[in-house]
């Protein structure tokens, strides 16, 4: 589709010469010559870009799906289980997604060259804060092929160059989906290094690109926590990071009960397998005889095994013994564990010792006990009468999401365009110098 | 001072028993406790506490100089410089600077708790960001005092915990310093790991705290390059790192050449040693004929050494040749590079391949010159008409500056207390559940 450019044309010849290191270098040198073009592009550019990608795709319908057939064959062969082949299949509606969500993307505010906070000082200078791209940006996942067009198009949006690393399993459909992306790319006339998608399935790929802080300003890992663990121990680039998500509610003896039995069942049953799903419920004890009886036939209707403590089997006795090990578990599964507390010290206590600071509710209608939950609970989201499935960058109005980041620093909680730029400042003067 | 807790006497004996790793450890737990005392404390009771540090520092001025006059003469014996000796020094008027500064951190405005983006989403619920404190800061310092009771007070008022290991040659001072903090919290009745200083000159105690991801939430080193690259390289716990500053002004062709020369001349010459000097001067190639004579002149008042381009040395001929290495350096010493460039790219270009995106600035009365170095200027600080001197906390607002960062994460350029701090999704619904 596009003309490779001599560069390409260099990278190409280190991989076909086996020499992994070299050909990822090749692609960060690359990607930050694009870098320092993406950060001057205006919006309407980007937009542009983004649309042409969704053409191309839609134009290679066909060739993508040819491809995907490909890597589900190759992936029945070696056995792999199906939930992991439904993940990695496309067909016409999810290839019509992927287009939607390029328009989507295009859709959003574009939050680069925002300035805020700009006053004078008494000096005379203006100071303010300008919101720039982040540079580079290095995204490591796993089955899925949208990911691909999906990270590409929100690094694009928020002025980053990217390289992209997808699971060897998707290396057809990935490869069609990246010859679409450097033909959008070239109808608008961006350069190649833009986006870039590693084309070997060398894991020396994946240690070359965490460590060559030179070329890529972050790395997101996307995928399960033993990836996202072992590629934080190893980068030598920060890396935004979504570990588990040990999520809790916790239901004070003033909540009202029809509210709390929504929040908890919603929480625990809406999807299993989520990061922001509860995995422990923590019960105020005067309110735990009324509602636990109830609370265990609605989750008995979802076939939700309960796990609990002492005081939770007393009331419940189908509940299993929960083990200190439930406590830190996250289960993503239909499986709860649940404990009775004598108030809110020791529900706060119990989630600073066994939560993951990812996500974390209180039911109740106790105005100071609200208060003191929201500023004494840390997590990325703290929630009040309100599902933990919210903790979500859509719900939360991000228009995107790249991950949730479990980290402290820079991004926190939901990542969406945003949390893809940093600010500088910016000084306006009219020739002030230092007394 | 104040009565020692069991926990800080589980330290001593490992300390005692020269077990610096398990000593570390039970500096982090109780660091680690501390901070979630000082995340609910209210602004009213963080500022008793720095005002009774401030007190408690007033009494034990003598027994302090006492201190600081045994870390001097041991400097003297050990033949440190006179530049570091200096830097050890306390005297009466430098206490009061710390106490005065104390007192400026008690009157800046509180960032933590501050909510800020609240607004309703579709679903019904309201979301929003809530500034809270890191956690736990590693500080890592050289040789002055002072930044023991400045890293204290900043950590303090924003609501973190600190560890603090200042450098051996200041042991004593900083021993007297941390007496009277911890009187200070005991005072108020803050807890004695808020404040806690690593009280071994041993090495491994550096090492110990920059590999406990469970106990220090952020490192932020203070001091030279190589300090900093050795603990960035073997740190597992993030780094706010500050790196080299080769700062550059651009001097256009349409620039008034009385500010240009202000400008020029303030960047370099109004202190060599600090990170925000210019380092490399550009000049655009219409104006450098006019302005290059009556800047060397300037210059050799100062006695700054000029190291020029090929066409710098045709219009200065008492230039040195500027060699390659010339533009990468941060001289901090009374030396310029000057280059002649033609136009706005090349200076772009060069302040891209050679800069430490640090401070750079622009001297135009071009508006859309202007614009462009604004918004394509990869740096912590772009500036317009101003020296690169400004960028400085105090400069900038921030009150107070623990650092400046180049970085690109979390913090860039000047850090105050906001950059101590995070931000984190505060949700507030009704019973809202997902559908």
């Amino acid at each position: 589709m596009s003309a490779s450019t001599p560069f390409q044309d260099e990278a190409h010849q280190h991989l076909t010469a086996g020499n992994v290191p070299a050909y990822m270098q090749a692609l960060g040198q690359a990607a930050r010559r694009a870098a320092s073009e993406l950060r001057r592009a205006d919006t309407g550019l980007k937009n542009r870009a983004l649309m042409a990608m969704g053409q191309r795709l839609a134009d290679a319908r066909a060739k993508i799906l040819d491809a995907n057939t490909e890597d589900l064959q190759r992936g029945r062969e070696s056995g792999l289980e199906s939930a992991l082949l439904d993940r990695l299949a496309l067909n016409d509606a999810r290839i019509d997604a992927m287009i939607e969500g390029l328009q989507q993307v295009a859709g959003l505010p574009d939050p680069v060259g925002e300035i805020g906070d700009m006053r004078y000082r008494p000096s005379g200078i203006q100071v303010g804060k300008m919101r720039v791209p982040l540079g580079v940006i290095g995204i490591i996942y796993e089955s899925r092929p949208n990911v691909t067009l999906e990270a590409a198009s929100l690094c694009l949006k928020s002025g980053n160059a990217c390289i992209l690393r997808g699971g060897s399993e998707a290396s057809q459909s990935n490869a069609a989906i990246s010859a679409c992306i450097q033909a959008g790319l070239a109808d608008v006339g961006l350069p190649a290094g833009s986006v870039q998608v590693v084309a070997t399935t060398d894991r020396a790929a994946v240690g070359e690109m965490i460590s060559m802080p030179e070329y890529v300003d972050v790395i997101i890992p996307r995928g399960g926590k033993s990836l996202i663990e072992r590629i934080s121990r190893d980068a030598r680039v920060p890396v935004i990071k979504h570990l588990d998500g040990v999520c809790h509610v916790y239901i004070d003896t003033t909540a009202d009960p029809a509210k709390a039995l929504a929040i908890a069942v919603n929480a625990k049953t809406h999807r299993y397998g989520t990061c922001n799903t509860m995995e422990t419920l923590l019960v105020d004890a005067p309110i735990a005889d009324l509602l636990l009886p109830e609370l265990a036939r609605a989750y008995a209707e979802h076939e939700v095994e309960l796990r609990g403590c002492q005081r939770t089997q007393a009331l419940l006795p189908q509940a299993a013994v929960a083990e200190e090990a439930d406590w830190y578990a996250e289960y993503l599964a239909p499986v709860l564990a649940i404990k009775v507390v004598d108030g809110i010290d020791e529900a706060i206590a119990h989630i600073e010792q066994y939560g993951s600071h990812h996500t974390d509710a209180i039911v109740t209608q106790d105005y100071s006990l609200a208060r003191r939950f929201m500023a004494e609970v840390d997590s990325s989201s703290v929630i009040v009468n309100a599902s933990t499935r919210f903790a979500d960058g859509f719900e939360y109005g991000l228009g995107a999401e790249i991950g949730i980041s479990t980290d402290k620093l820079h991004a926190r909680g939901p990542v969406g365009l945003e949390g893809l730029t940093t600010q500088k400042y910016v000084v306006f003067g009219d020739g002030q110098v230092r007394e």
